[in-house]
């Protein structure tokens, strides 16, 4: 398999994460977003929109960190990342969607260029708009992973799962941009908790080749 | 079953074209959004990340779109709304993530808020945004879609599924913001062909009882 990523892309950590959980070995091709490689003609025919990660598996190009880790775990189902049952289902990739589709989208590197280059907002403003966006993310999984008693040593249950993937590589993104995390103090004591497994460590950013 | 929501969130008209594909029934409970409905006591025990859809089948609470929809593909299985191998399924994913990771987050009432009272942007550059997300997100749909021998009548194939599900909400915010469709032919022809379908027609903003 080969991954086409870039160290710090959280959406590309994601599926470093869940390939390393699955114990399956893969081959970088680093895609360097602040380069611009994405936008170079060979990457447009990897991927038409230009986003990483993409993995190819054989001769099968996958686009979407979401859908990768959804068909790592229907392809190669152990250890598996979503639980049996539909409704628990449903809360793993609940929780995995609030990171992916309620945070990140507004905090990656298109959007913070958007906001300097087009909108003329300065570092300070987008340093307030980094830690909002997290924030009001932030509190909603507190909300679920609190109140459930479905929470375990991990977002679910005592297995890392889907969930896990998405939000370990969020909370990294807040550390970076220095936000206090203590009003979560079940997110970081799940974070924690998977920093410990091998699969999460190798997967970090600065373990990352081409980590700069 | 209940569905929490609000006549104009395409999140929300993602899940009603889902059971309306389903052929499953349903009550509304209106979250009236510019009322700030979803900010209110009551709808913090529903989701706490008080967002809108929630779905209610029996005791069990169902939040975020694309979980309520793969989890009613997964209790309501037909007729299915991803097709059985893994590889396309990851298509398909990837298409309704392109919507719902890449243009819609951008783009919905919070953010555009934020944008017009935390940073004072005017309406001419509010609509400028709104017009650059979808803009990139509908180049990359429109190559994935067009350079494809499985894009069918639908986006996969002759069946609607998901993608669809994800891709005609977006598509009716785009008219509503004024975009000119043209660029993006396959896009159009798929929007057009699901809008002849009953479930599709039945689920679209206008048509529902608080559309004001």
């Amino acid at each position: 398999m080969k991954l086409y990523g870039y160290f710090r892309s959280s959406a590309v950590y994601r599926v470093r994460i869940a390939l390393g959980l699955k114990g399956l070995d893969f081959d970088n091709v680093f895609v360097h977003l602040r380069r611009g490689d994405h936008l170079a003609p060979a990457y447009g025919q990897v991927n038409p929109q230009r986003l990483i990660p993409a993995l190819a598996d054989g001769t099968h190009v996958l686009t979407q960190s979401l859908a990768i880790i959804e068909y790592l775990d229907e392809a190669y189902p152990e250890p598996p990342l979503l639980p049996p049952d539909a409704v628990h289902r449903a809360r793993v990739r609940a929780l995995a969607l609030a990171v992916a589709c309620d945070i990140h989208p507004l905090n990656n590197l298109r959007v913070l260029g958007y906001l300097a280059e087009t909108l003329g907002i300065d570092q300070a403003g987008r340093d307030a708009w980094y830690h909002h966006w997290i924030t009001e993310g932030f509190n909603g999984i507190e909300g679920l992973l609190a109140e459930s008693p479905l929470t375990g040593t991990y977002c679910h249950g005592e297995a890392p799962g889907l969930a896990d993937v998405c939000l370990v590589p969020q909370v990294g993104n807040a550390r970076r941009f220095g936000l206090d995390l203590s009003p979560w103090p079940t997110i970081l004591r799940i974070e924690e908790a998977c920093q410990r497994l091998p699969a999460f460590d190798r997967a970090r950013p600065e373990n990352q080749p081409d980590a700069a």
